[in-house]
This record gives C-alpha cells, structure tokens and sequence, in this order.
C-alpha cells in the first residue's frame, strides 16, 4: 500500500506529523508536494481544488491511499495509526491516544498564532507589536501549562513514564517529541527555562529521536530543517 | 446509560456542541457544571486537578460515562456518535464525518480569537484594537472561506445537500448549525453579506432546529443564551 502526502513543500509544518509516522513505520510514502516528479505544489492545490473531489480537504495536509482522501493531521494519524502499528488495538487506549493527539493540536495552533495574532493571512512583519504580546502570555502561560499537562500525563501512565500511552510507542509519542522539537527551535530562551521542569518529556523526545528509523530520518535530506516560513518559527525577539 | 457533561457553567462554550448530540438523541445525561445538586463547577475543577485520574482532560468539556473520561469536542462526539446514533456505521464516512468535525472546531477557535487574539488570559477589554483588526481578517477572509467549504461538501454529497454526510443527519450537521447560530449571533451584519451564497448551510441550519428534539431543547431553560463570556461574542465594534 502506497502513501500520498500532500502538503505544501520546502517547510516541515503540520505535514511533519505525518512525515514522522510514515517515517517511524517505514511505510511506502510519496511527499507529492516536495516531489516534482510526483505533480509537486501543482498537484496539492489541483486536488483541493477539483471539483470531482466528493470529500474535499480544507487545507493540506491530507493524505491519499487509493481512492480514499483524508485530511486533518489528528484524523490522518487516527486512519493511518492501526494500518502502521502505531497505536494501542484496545479501543479505549485508542481514543486517548488521540485525545492528546488533539491537545497537542491546539498547542502547535497557539504556537503559530504567536507570529500571526492578529490577520493569517498577513506577514509577520506586519503584526509585530502584537506578536511580541502574544509571545509573552505564550511563553508564560500557555507553553508551561501544556507542557506540564504531557508532564502529567507521562507520570500518571500505570506503564511508566516511556511512553504516553501505555508501554509501546504511539503517533503521540511521535507528535509530543516534535512539539517539543519545535517549542526548542522556536523559543530556545524559554524553553532553557521550562525543560528542567519536565524530565519525562525531555527523556521521551531523546528515546523518540533515538529510534532506528528516527535517526535515519532525521539525519536525512528528507527531514527539512526548522525555518520562517512553517509553523514553530525563531524570532529572537518573541524569546526574550 | 448515563452520561455526565462536564463544563464550565453558564455559557454554551464548546459545551454546546456535545450538549446538541445528548439532545437531539434524547440522551439520559447530567450537565455537572450547570447542576449544584451534581456538584457544579467544584466538580468540573476537582476532576481536572484529581491526580488520580490517569487519562486526565486537559481541558473542558470532558465526558464521564461510567470509569471512562474522554474530553476534546471532536474526541468526545466521536465516541458518543455511534451510541446516540449520529453517525454512519460506515468507517469511512465515519472518519469523513469526524475530519469535518475538526474544521468546525477550526473555525470555533478561530472565531473565539477574534476577541482573544493577543493573550487568552487576558480579558477582551484589554485587547480592542488589536481584536478589531483579527476580526476584519475574519470577517473578510476567514468566515467565507469556512462556510464556503461546508456549503462546497454539502452541494457535492452524492446523496444530496441536506445534510453533509450520506443521506442521514449526522453529529456535524448539528455542530454546523451551531456554528452558523454562533456566527449570526457574534456577526450579524458580516452574516447578512455572506449568507445570500449559502443556500444549502441556511438550509440545514433550519431544518436541524426544526427537528421535534432540537426545537424542544432549543426553546427549554437547558439551551443557555448567547453571551459575551462565551465563545460566540458579540461586539458591535467587531462587525462594522
């Protein structure tokens, strides 16, 4: 069975996702918007554009397998989850596991919202002073109060602190280790602050980026690198 | 079966829309916050900070259904919707209906920070101007995109436009009439414009709060008013 990822190319954004579960899985994946070859950013937008499409995307990412076309990042990893072992057969353990899926969600929309508080559609540059406020009661408020909550989490699984869910790896494992991977490259000040706090996250991010297929990854031109134009971006001064 | 609601009182909120499935079904259910003899709002905090609680909500609302908490709106309906009966048992239109719930709550959030754009702690009174330029951007950008999309799903459903998924009311027809009573009640005049292009979202809306259960719970004390503590808020000042 072969993957089709559509989603913007040159940035990780919130296709990384699902990048880092195809990724983990080893599954047989096309990246078609970082593929030329593939229809590239052509083919991303012909498909949400066409209007043949009876279950159409509202934005990438989303994902193709034969005919079916699923997007939202937490509904691709729900579909694609059982198919590439990465997440628990127990139903209930399956709908907590993307119970904080959706949590870590919200935490990378508030993420990006910081450099765009007040127009989404506007550059950076031209919401500035807003950022700036924005950044503050991020960094203060919300970045700890997220974190500590996966803090809790992990320390409150009967299986251990390992992993989020039970004693096996998980999407959500996966996502957290990119949230926190994001959260360092875009606050590094912040982060330095708020890590000594949350032991089993920083242990949980080390074995995830650890992992035989990880590390592959991430060393590879395939993992892009953080940058201006994604989700978790640096601005120093929204880290002071 | 009974289902405990637990939410902040007072305010429909992100409540509303799990409060819309345990209606339409005739659910046996408590709404915990808005009930003293339940426990109230006490109870909504004591289980969020009971560290007993080894799968905690981060947030509410979260659902108590026997030893089971599940929070997260699009979480929560999509356990609840096959035993209320709202959704399709087929896994796939099951997974669409779910991806269409998560752009509502999209479009939810970003109708709350319109109000809230700079700092979510902080209250809106403290954040005008920059609440009015996100709320240009919503109004002129954001809103129509949203609602356009649902009214582009509800014209290509293969079974017709009267309800988003197969020929069947679903949770997300009740959560898309939500967000469009939301959006009249925050932004009338922004709606006036809009709605002209959206025949089939009027459509629905109607006919959803015309269905004998809706109706009835729409016209009872349980249906909290619209209000500027909630998500949908209106400022005049935010619509002009």
């Amino acid at each position: 069975m072969r993957y089709e990822l559509y989603y913007w190319p040159g940035i990780q954004g919130r296709g990384e996702f699902v990048r880092l579960a195809l990724e983990e899985a080893g599954a047989d994946y096309i990246d078609v918007g970082n593929d030329p070859g593939a229809g590239g950013v052509a083919a991303v937008q012909a498909l949400l554009d066409d209007p043949q499409v009876q279950r159409p995307p509202f934005a990438p990412p989303f994902l193709k397998v034969g005919n079916v076309v699923v997007a939202q990042v937490a509904g691709i990893l729900q579909f694609l989850s059982p198919r590439l072992k990465l997440v628990a057969r127990d139903p209930a353990a399956a709908l907590w596991t993307h119970q904080l899926q959706l949590t870590i969600a919200d935490a990378v929309a508030e993420a990006h919202d910081v450099h765009h508080p007040v127009d989404l559609g506007e550059y950076y540059e031209r919401q500035k002073p807003e950022a700036r406020r924005r950044a503050k009661a991020f960094r203060s408020e919300r970045m700890p109060k997220f974190l500590g909550y996966f803090e809790r989490v992990l320390a409150a699984n009967p299986k251990g602190p390992k992993h989020l869910v039970g004693a096996r790896l998980s999407y959500a494992d996966l996502s957290l280790f990119q949230l926190l991977a994001g959260l360092r490259y875009a606050f590094p000040a912040a982060m330095d602050r708020i890590e000594p706090g949350l032991p089993h996250c920083r242990a949980l991010a080390a074995q995830v980026a650890g992992r035989a297929n990880m590390a592959a990854y991430l060393a590879s031109d395939r993992r892009l690198p953080f940058c201006e134009d994604g989700v978790f971006r640096h601005y120093p001064e929204l880290d002071d």
